[in-house]
């Protein structure tokens, strides 16, 4: 690679890691792309980090060793967060999302991948320090806000089924109270999917009694995986009770009142609150 | 904001542009968070583009008018993604990955999200001259490379489901003959996820006989939609004759031995081939 000036070494190093969360460049990586020799760009990284860290745009680590290197970590500010999650609590809060039955139609919001992005980056930042091997839902809404909370981690993403697929092998199954249906349903995960003993991260779109959650904490005992953490998007304030204790919410959906199809949703303020 | 030495604003630009792709800057927003003038700004972008244009980093491209702005082009070049392909199809032509029935396990690769981030970006690649307003995917293995291509086109994403559920309202239901399993399936969309005459992007995981494919293009019709393209990662060589002609493939599955489990695939060579 030809040699480059400061300022172009400075764009293309701050592009190459910022695109890629989570991912270690060795320094050796970077001085072959930029032609720069490794004390320089030493130096390049020091000023980024300064940069990205007083412009709220996350963080450089670096990682030493033979095998060390420098990597982006996509953190989110308090402030932002905040101001993004009352935002997204606004959008929701719509008496025409209201559909009969008393279901709220939010796939819009957790489909659209400028709002899911950067909800990835907030439960990101709410579970860097968990350091999970895995990010774990169950299909299907869930699985976009899954998807890109793994790529905030650069960890695989692993998609329980709701039931045995022919074309993933043998499986594990378990049956769960569903609360939201409150029916008994099946959860299917292959068994080459998840090593034994993975540290993962559970990640889904909607919280009503926990039943799911629960079914899908049982389901990683039986891989003897250890749960660092449970996150959701929305969780309701009924029941209070959950059959799962130590989750986070973004949102919390307070009511909806089936007669005006009024809808209260705030940002979450239970215990294990993000901000 | 406070103002920014050129170096300084370089980074932040260049960090902020990159990390969201095509998301629209106008030069007031980048001014002030910069605290430098307009005219400053684009001779930065300027430097910032032919930088990101010669390290194969993507595109930075500026709309004018007074709801202009600058936005970021996810491109992926043609000798990297050539590459990549390669090495993927490498990783899958495993034994090991044949499962009984003769079914590819590739969980691990299409849940990956360094590799379907940059999957996403290469179907941006090819079909961004079709301007899609949405992507469309089938629930459930199809959805995070679908997740991903909608971040690289800053689209929503639209998960046709298996059947009707309750909670996303009334539903348009169409059956379709699964090329795979050779049955009659119902796919389902609601009636509200796909406004009239929207321009849809079909991104899928694998392609066997078409069936699907076809199910999710006259699902569109009963929306009015126009299909500008359809996209999936694995194709397979048998049957030659699919329900759907006008697709593209990163990858084609040519055989998998019964007996030995030998397993070949290549970077797709067919019709619309990527590169």
């Amino acid at each position: 690679m030809e040699r480059l000036k400061r300022t172009d070494r400075l764009v293309v190093l701050s592009s190459i890691l910022t695109k890629n969360p989570n991912t270690l460049y060795s320094l050796n990586d970077l001085a072959v792309m930029t032609g720069a020799a490794k004390s320089t760009i030493s130096e390049d990284l020091t000023l980024i980090k300064e940069l990205l860290l007083s412009h709220s745009l996350g963080e450089l680590c670096s990682l030493s060793g033979a095998a060390g290197g420098i990597f982006y970590k996509p953190l989110q500010n308090e402030k932002g967060s905040k101001d993004f999650l009352k935002e997204l609590a606004d959008r929701l809060n719509d008496r025409e999302r209201v559909i009969p039955g008393g279901f709220l139609y939010m796939n819009d919001v957790i489909f659209d991948p400028h709002i899911i992005s950067r909800i990835g980056e907030i439960f990101y930042t709410k579970f860097q320090h968990t350091v999970p091997d895995f990010i774990v839902t169950i299909e299907t809404k869930g699985i976009p806000v899954a998807a890109m909370t793994a790529r905030s981690f650069n960890i695989p993403l692993i998609i329980v089924r709701n039931s045995g697929r022919v074309t993933e092998g043998s499986s594990v199954n378990i049956n769960y109270l569903s609360g939201s249906t409150n029916r008994i349903q099946t959860m299917s995960l292959a068994r080459r999917a998840l090593p034994d003993h993975a540290k993962v991260l559970i990640i889904d779109d909607f919280m009503k009694g926990g039943g799911t959650a629960q079914g899908m904490v049982n389901l990683m005992k039986e891989f003897n995986g250890v749960v660092v953490g449970i996150g959701v998007v929305m969780t309701t304030r009924n029941p209070e009770q959950k059959l799962i204790k130590d989750y986070t919410a973004l949102l919390e959906l307070i009511s909806i009142d089936a007669e005006t199809n009024e809808v209260i949703i705030k940002p979450f303020l239970g215990k294990n609150v993000l901000f």
